[in-house]
């Protein structure tokens, strides 16, 4: 029984991380596993305490759809291991050269920039292993792995966006190439994490839509909060070096609009993320609850 | 018609190779597409001059089952994304240190080690959209990926390999060790050539069987060759830095046998992928003629 339980939503986020968590340690690699090092490199990223915002997703978008999709918790953790492996290499000197994650030291500073390289291309890797073992037909495995594979990649995809963030370092604020960067850097996994769930979960035609579109508002939202937080917030609060942003000449929200301007966007498109899942009724409660949740988050 | 044709064993080869090149043109984003950068330093390395050994196995695996396998010319191009991700990242100064290959500067050495690292990631990505957007059933795409996925992987596979060879660099010359790094580093994906192959092109279980068999032989035969070449030809013959292997310490075939037993071993492994392909007759002339070609190439 899924139907939205009585749990208040920190209570209820708590236990699907919780349920998260679990899955990836049956996913990857027991430390013991030879060679060990990576298997130990993989788990020291995956379990340093992310909030386990995109499997959440994923499992949420496709709790809206039918009650109880065997298994969709693996298909979710594939987004989990995309996105670490995004920020083990984002963190490498020869990228952001960041020594702190959530608090701890990054992987690169505990393993070294080879484990660390590795390490990342393991989970990248892995990601597709777990889709393509999914205990769902072969079609519908296929349409996940080119979903995540499409977001994940060069164009309108992560990576695309990574690059477009960093050769746009010390450009003049642009509206037009904020947008691109963000819609594809953080938005087209976020996105993918709610299709996937839909797809998962064999959502109709107009079901998928919609928790597409909510993906989409959500990915901007997520982004616009990340970008105040790092004005706004005390590295210490945040877990990683605050203030990066300014320092490097990112193009960010608050760069291009203002703090005020920024607050308003964002409370826009969770608006926005709300009204896109009116049809769903009672069901989608989860899913409001989280546009609230990812908008006010203090990290 | 594919049954064997006429074309001398180098000619045909070459035909091979235009073959797989032509289609991973069509398959990796034009170097116009925005973010143009990622997209110039995939093709670079992608297009330095690879012989296609692992494409053109899988395609000749799916040759030596069936006629004419629509498309199979697509699915071995995901075997040469995940092979030039792995050189680009291999050559990383975190990792080998290299300034050229193929006779060409590596990828960091032109692009910088940030983009390096995200073109790795990029073709590494595009491997499994590749496969997951295949025209075949979606239980074989699923198969498919499964296969290349455990092959790259840590397990038994490429970066399990690459770890296993990092840590060996200065412990004692080993056997047991240097066979466990072989087959997980080269050999893996090797045998994932074949494996695929036969995979798309319907194979019955025994057609599997000796067609993994023969890569496993080929894997480690080449992997023999390769250690033996770094220590006999020059940097100039070989495109990369020569002599590495002795340099770096690396646990290798000739340091564990010296070079007259290492020379009759990759014979030895050449001699048995001769015979596991005996149940296919005529059919398997293309793979009888690529296995003599791989034992006596010269870079």
């Amino acid at each position: 029984m899924t139907f939205p339980s009585i749990l208040p939503p920190r209570e209820y986020l708590g236990q699907q991380q919780r349920l998260v968590d679990a899955e990836l340690d049956r996913l990857v690699p027991p430390e013991s596993a030879p060679p060990e090092t990576i298997h130990r490199a993989m788990r020291y990223s995956l379990f340093a305490g992310g909030k386990r915002i995109r499997p959440i997703l994923c499992m949420e978008a496709a709790h809206t759809v039918c009650d109880a999709p065997d298994g969709v918790v693996a298909a979710a953790c594939s987004l989990e291991l995309i996105h670490t492996y995004s920020l083990i290499h984002d963190d490498l000197p020869a990228l952001d050269n960041d020594d702190y994650r959530r608090g701890k030291l990054t992987n690169h500073k505990v393993f070294g920039d080879a484990m660390a390289i590795l390490a990342g291309d393991a989970l990248l890797t892995l990601a597709f292993q777990v889709l393509a073992e999914l205990p769902v037909s072969g079609d519908r495995r296929a349409r996940l792995i080119a979903e995540l594979s499409t977001a994940a990649g060069t164009v309108g995809g992560m990576i695309g966006g990574q690059v477009a963030d960093l050769e746009g370092e010390g450009k003049p604020p642009d509206q037009q190439l904020l947008e691109t960067i963000h819609r594809a850097k953080t938005g087209a996994l976020l996105r993918a994490s709610l299709r996937m769930g839909a797809m998962y979960a064999g959502a109709t035609e107009e079901q998928y839509r919609a928790l597409s579109c909510y993906g989409e508002h959500m990915g901007l939202a997520f982004q616009i909060v990340d970008d105040i937080l790092d004005v706004e917030e005390s590295s210490e609060a945040l877990g990683k070096t605050a203030g990066k942003d300014a320092q490097q000449q990112k193009i960010t929200f608050p760069a291009v609009y203002g703090l005020p301007t920024s607050r308003s966007m964002a409370e826009a498109e969770c608006e926005h993320a709300h009204r896109v899942l009116e049809g769903f009724g009672p069901r989608a409660v989860r899913l409001h609850e989280l546009a609230d949740l990812i908008v006010r988050r203090k990290s």
